[in-house]
């Protein structure tokens, strides 16, 4: 999940920063729980792509790049979703809800960023394509805009969580380059919190805050976010290791070659041993492919995968708890199924 | 003055980003002009320290590495000056001034990822020491940080003053990465305007605002900011190719070594023709050190250091016409010599 050392997770291949799936059947399978938004999301779209045209046509050209790239908007549609829970406003929800997708896109571009010279395949990133300078300079820029939408709003809440959710997001980055080695399960954790659900509570949270809703409404979407995109991320770690190459659109066990470990390696390896040969194959840099492939094996073995899914079901179970303090409106059912959607998909 | 090919240009040592000179000299001799606001801005600097502790050691540790670097935290000194017009409250004024220089820290950080292998002598930069991820993580968090202070006020305009200002700084970096070799006078200034002008200008404006100023005041401490801003940007720039290594505490010619054009070089050409000699040498890339010489030499007889003091001059003649429209408090006299030492400094 750290930055691209293969093309297949380049920026319009990517697939596992967070589980903005490419393959178009995914998107065509989630894509009828945002029904009730579907047209909302549109004008989403097109807002972002006239917010990105700028002065500067590689400006222009490197953020265009990113949004041909595609993806769900997942970030506005929690949004959009939470503020259907009291007073939907679409015009006052849109700075938010560009706000959102501008900081994902910004975190897309940082990622591109390498150490060092790389040969990628499949669509060049950012970085690949104009260089690691302009990466930083793109991913900022976008950063900056977003908190330009967010000081929109009259309440200084909105720009303050953002940029409080940023500051954590950065925390996870570096948490993930310089702990890859020592990770326990309540590390990882945690990284996966800064890195992925954090923002997806934030998007929760501060739809319904723009909608006006009362403050238990706020504070229980904010944690159904916060255990979907728990369960949201360690299911995509889990894909990264059980999923075919065909399924997840890039090779398998991605994590691994890049000496990230995710729940279901750091479980297996307390179960076997850090002496053990999966200890040696996970700390080996690098692996060669059969390496890999046996790593996953010795994974699944111990109980790796199993173990991550109960986990992810047990915070799936949690986030659809707390919709019983939400309103009975439709949106209520339709978070339960995002929620089963996200427990079930294998791809 | 972009990234650092040469160790000289380190954090620690850094003098040209925006003429943080480095020499102690130096800074004995800027310090007496705020001296009305010395005891605040060592207020402002243990704020700065404190900030910059970080639950992930290594997030304190890269951000500290800054701060031990030195800096005369010209932008906080801006802000609480330009406060000096009306309700002065370093309490109130301090998430300004800490924003401020975050801001500047990050754009520090930012500029030290590198797009290829640099062997890189005097002391480390963050991204040589810790790799260019760890930097624009570093950087991004500083960054947050510096909205999360700005959020604090209940106006938005400090926020989106800022973030305004950070679109147009990655403007301009990038127009200076990718611009190099097609700039004109216009684009130059705009560059420098991007670069370095509009912080500067945002940290008199918002000071002012801050401190609650009428619209005139904050309006003209905004335009002396502006022009400070540039003509501190140029002189800069001036003795980059003026000024002597052991004046600079880096080598000269740092700008043409790294292929970036500055104003006394873009009139020398001008004046000598894109055929010229000159012309060839300041495409050349990379040029040897004779040939920075000589580059620097020819910009010199065909006037264009002289030029660009010219230019600068007139920069600080409108900052100084400025102040007639501010009250008449001493801090109009410490703006003013403010304004005279930038066109003086020779260092």
């Amino acid at each position: 999940m750290v930055w691209a050392s293969l093309g297949q997770e380049s920026i319009s291949g990517r697939a596992n920063k967070d589980g903005e799936l490419p393959s178009r059947d995914v998107k065509v399978r989630m894509l009828p729980l945002f029904a009730e938004i579907q047209e909302d999301l549109k004008v989403v779209n097109s807002e972002l792509r006239r917010l990105l045209v700028h002065p500067d046509p590689l400006l222009t050209q490197t953020a265009t790049h990113l949004l041909a790239a595609g993806g769900k908007r997942l970030r506005p549609a929690f949004a959009l979703l939470a503020a259907r829970f009291h007073r939907y406003d679409l015009q006052r929800l849109l700075p938010l809800a560009l706000a959102l997708e501008l900081i994902h896109m910004a975190t897309l571009v940082h990622d591109d960023v390498i150490d060092r010279a790389h040969t990628r395949r499949g669509s060049p990133t950012v970085s690949a394509a104009w260089g690691n300078r302009i990466s930083v300079h793109t991913g900022n820029c976008l950063l900056a805009k977003a908190l330009i939408l967010a000081a929109q709003y009259r309440d200084p809440l909105v720009t303050r969580e953002l940029a409080r959710v940023c500051v954590k997001m950065c925390e996870g980055e570096i948490m993930q380059l310089t702990g890859a080695t020592v990770s326990s399960v309540r590390e990882y954790l945690y990284r996966i919190k800064c890195k992925t659900a954090l923002l997806i509570a934030a998007s929760c949270k501060l739809g319904a805050a723009v909608a006006g809703a009362p403050l238990a409404v706020y504070r229980a979407l904010g944690r159904y976010g916060y255990f979907v995109g728990m369960a949201y991320q360690i299911t995509d770690d889990v894909l990264d290791l059980s999923g075919t190459q065909a399924q997840l659109g890039k090779p398998v066990g991605n994590d691994l070659r890049q000496g990230i470990l995710t729940l279901p390696v750091i479980y297996a390896i307390r179960r076997s041993g850090a002496e053990s040969r999966l200890g040696y194959l996970v700390a080996k840099q690098p692996k060669s492919e059969q390496e890999i492939e046996e790593a996953i094996r010795l994974t699944i073995i111990a109980g790796g995968i199993d173990y991550a899914r109960g986990v992810a079901g047990r915070y799936l179970a949690k986030a659809i708890g707390e919709l019983r303090h939400l309103p009975d409106v439709p949106t209520r059912d339709s978070l339960r199924q995002i929620a089963e959607f996200v427990h079930a998909r294998r791809y």
